[in-house]
């Protein structure tokens, strides 16, 4: 691969799914949603990450949501799409599929369920790299995959070529700090955090930018912690990203009530978006299932404590 | 789901998928290695099992290797055939597919990747279940799947009608005891080790069978160990299961390697296909890597010990 | 280390320690415990094992459970001693006080807390085994280690002389069956299963015994099962294992009521030996609670049900 | 416990162990160490630790460390020290003896080896709270413990007044991130980081301070990020950070020659203080291997490449 996609940096969400009753995609409603970001000044958008319940998609809804998506978009800012899946033959599906639909580059996890070690995860990237004639990044969240993509294994594959920068929602912090350290000066290497409530720290420890699940709920005060650090207002930055901290409880309804971590994060952030009035409805994939009204209403309390509703 | 699936019992290997040299479905290979197993006296086979490097297919792959490999089996012996995924939907849409094809029965997955709970997962096969017309097995396999199905659950859900039996790949052996004790006298419900060292033992506890991953490679073997038990000659049983013991070591070559377990199990097992004359090839999916000439000639010692080569 | 103890077979129960209300080892009530294990006919004792909460017992309280528990055996039959912890250092103090009060032969775990690698696990077995002059057991537990004993370690460590045995609770059973077949032959190893469920299985396979904690409940029951194995009667031996597979329920009250496993395996032995009269109280080691009133009532429940009350 | 520990923050090193070749206290080499610490302007001491290879120690070494220890600060600084074991009645002991030998707070983690629940380290906190008179840290370090004290149980402790603040080595920032911005106006709670690699970042965030297990290589580098970070240099601050990502590098040098962490951290750490002049040996306890001359010489390099040899 080989297109440059020098641009990449700043608040990149990773685009939830809307649904309608009938578990399809909601495509007025992720019209409105991409809309909903790109007022915010986002930086870029991120379809078919985690957050966008890709797991929980057909590969027909997979291509709806990059074609409706996209388009909505209309070239304002940069677009990544999500091709991961456990194998590479797939995953060479799902790129060209993207690539047909004008995404700007790809997004790629270690294939999951097998559990490869470190050398088949590089072969991985090399045959979808040689496959596809789009900008790659590496996307390592092993608490979905299993599998942590190595450091070392990452700047292998950046020296290869393989990648041209890394989305990190490893939770591994130190691990990431001397990634930061390591590629700042690297132009051909950007550095993104999925830690949501640490991204001024990343940013200011040399990060390009973040890829927010929260960042759904409140494009606009991930885009203030940005441009505040970007603008050496650290203090700025510090009280907007705790603002954001306390936003984060939202995504803790649903696990207090016993939901698994992934439903209830989606649940979460699609009720917001549902009572800030950009989606219709908060419905998950199956086989999650969306927060109820009581939930709902916590929701609605915690939205309204940081300003939202 | 209504269909009985009541002949299910005995050795009901995960059938490999062949491969040739470009990484598609190698089809006379696969008709060849039916034909080998039913030779052999297998009592069922199951397409698109873990064993199958069905996370390494595409939806096509998957589908051809059900058309192939049900024609070939020719209404023998019961077919079952995956149709894990990590949502819902695209579970139903696997399952229309091998409904399609003539499966007699279908094996499943708590869905991956996004690590459901307990209730999510019995949502999911109750979703699939009102889907489809088929008999179910819940596939428990936490190595791969990172989330166990609990026995209470398995219990439930077959209370409720939404599972007909259990394959077993958790290596939670006392669970599975327990299991065999509180069902062997419950005709509705089948369960199977995927142990594959510990048939004698499954069986002798109440299991109604196993689908053993190196019945690949010797299903005589199993066919033998398990009709020793059914007629109460345990020490035959003990002997057979100790020659398959030693034939294990095959499975170690890639791993002593560095290979990861995946990895080596799906080489041995080809390369041991390969040496055996069934298949073509001992080509994987990829990213994985076949079994190299200097590992193909230690899988040929261990086959020679076992007197299979 | 030289010492034989060539006559370890058999169950081999690892004895809890009871406790008075002030948390002291109740001395009385653990010589009546030793007195019940004997009656029952049990081939060995094993104390401050896992389940003898050594975990919770200060190093005197360590040394008096030696010095009441081996007293009150009175050579009867072998007595093995617990002498894990985390450093060597210690491990050989323990050991020096084991030796001293008259053990057969020490058990011993991989150092836990600092997670060492297998060469650190040998260099730990060969400097205690150089320290002391008995016979040492390995003991892989990985549940509360948090490191496995692999295989070849075993198998490396018993060439080498440093273990005669090794008590496996590590649930790995493939592992099991694989070191059941290579060592059945072997005069100078025991192998001995945790798993207390599977003692007719694992008999069978071909180790030595096992180390039940539910054995303190039911002694005479496994007795029963492992002499029924030895005299070929394997369908009584099923029949009476399936009995403590249902006196078994009694370790899942606690945890139905969200203790941890260690507390309510603890707490559910304690209050069965107490209901059973053979200790005074089921006072647990502190941080644990012991079963209060209505677990209590559910456990006499499931005594009642397999005849125990 | 009530005596307040008010004057606890900034940069708290967990002091190794030195050693000497017979694997017992190198109580001249401890003094030079805590001098060499006390000198580089470090804020407080804390022996005991993980890095101080406690798990590796007798408790008359414990108690060595601690006689030696304290008496050779000289009532500088404040003076904390681990009193963490598997169960509560040896943590009382371990904090008398702390008490004893003049230590101003206690540093405890939750019991290990048995894998208690939140409440039941809740009730272990209680206990030795109850037992001592001085105020008490948890500490967090899952890794070795096995068991998270969960960000909700910290905070109902410090509500309780079972504790004055947190050691956080659990590696959850994100959990690290929240507790920062809920403490920081909290007088009774000191907040610190073991990820050494994130100091400026914590302290950024609202921590009190790192206690950093590097720290005992280049304290002074530590003290210089605390100060900068005060100072509202943060340049400066991340400048003198990433010197110490660029140290770190010598904990990894036994991991790549297959060491597990502990040992090749605590032998890169003391191999450091041996080439800086400050301690006699880098021998490790047992059964860890020290570094030998190769990765001595190695570390020499990476030393020499931050300035510090």
């Amino acid at each position: 691969m080989t297109t440059p996609l020098g641009r990449l940096m700043g608040i990149i969400p990773p685009v939830a799914t809307p649904m309608t009753e009938a578990h399809e995609v909601d495509a007025p409603s992720l019209e409105r949603l991409v809309a909903f970001l790109l007022d915010a000044g986002v930086h870029g958008l991120f379809f078919l990450g985690s957050t966008s319940e890709t797991a929980l998609l057909t590969p027909r809804q997979r291509e709806q949501v990059l074609e409706v998506g996209i388009r909505a978009a209309g070239g304002q800012v940069p677009i990544i799409a999500g091709i991961s899946d456990t194998g590479t033959a797939s995953v060479i599906e799902h790129a060209r599929v993207a690539a047909k639909h004008g995404a700007d580059g790809l997004v790629l996890t270690a294939p999951f369920y097998l559990k490869p070690n470190q050398g088949e995860i590089v072969a991985h990237f090399r045959a979808v790299c040689g496959a596809v004639d789009l900008p790659i990044l590496a996307y390592d969240i092993p608490v979905f995959v299993s599998t942590k993509i190595e450091r070392q294994t990452v700047l292998a594959m950046a020296d290869e070529g393989l990648i041209v920068g890394l989305k990190d929602s490893s939770g591994d912090e130190t691990s990431f700090r001397l990634l930061a350290a390591e590629t700042r000066d690297r132009p051909d290497f950007a550095l993104f955090t999925g830690a949501e409530l640490l991204v001024d720290a990343a940013v200011r420890a040399g990060a390009s930018g973040s890829v927010p699940g929260l960042g759904n709920v409140d494009p606009a005060g991930f885009v203030r912690v940005y441009d505040a650090v970007q603008a050496g207002d650290l203090d700025g930055a510090r009280r907007e990203q705790e603002r954001l901290c306390r936003l984060f409880a939202i995504v803790q309804i649903g696990v207090a009530d016993g939901m698994a971590l992934a439903a209830s994060a989606f649940g979460a952030f699609k009720t917001a978006l549902m009572l800030r009035g950009v989606i219709a409805t908060n419905v998950v994939g199956r086989p999650l299932t969306r927060y109820d009204a009581e939930q709902t209403r916590r929701g609605h309390g915690v939205l309204a404590s940081v300003g939202l509703v």
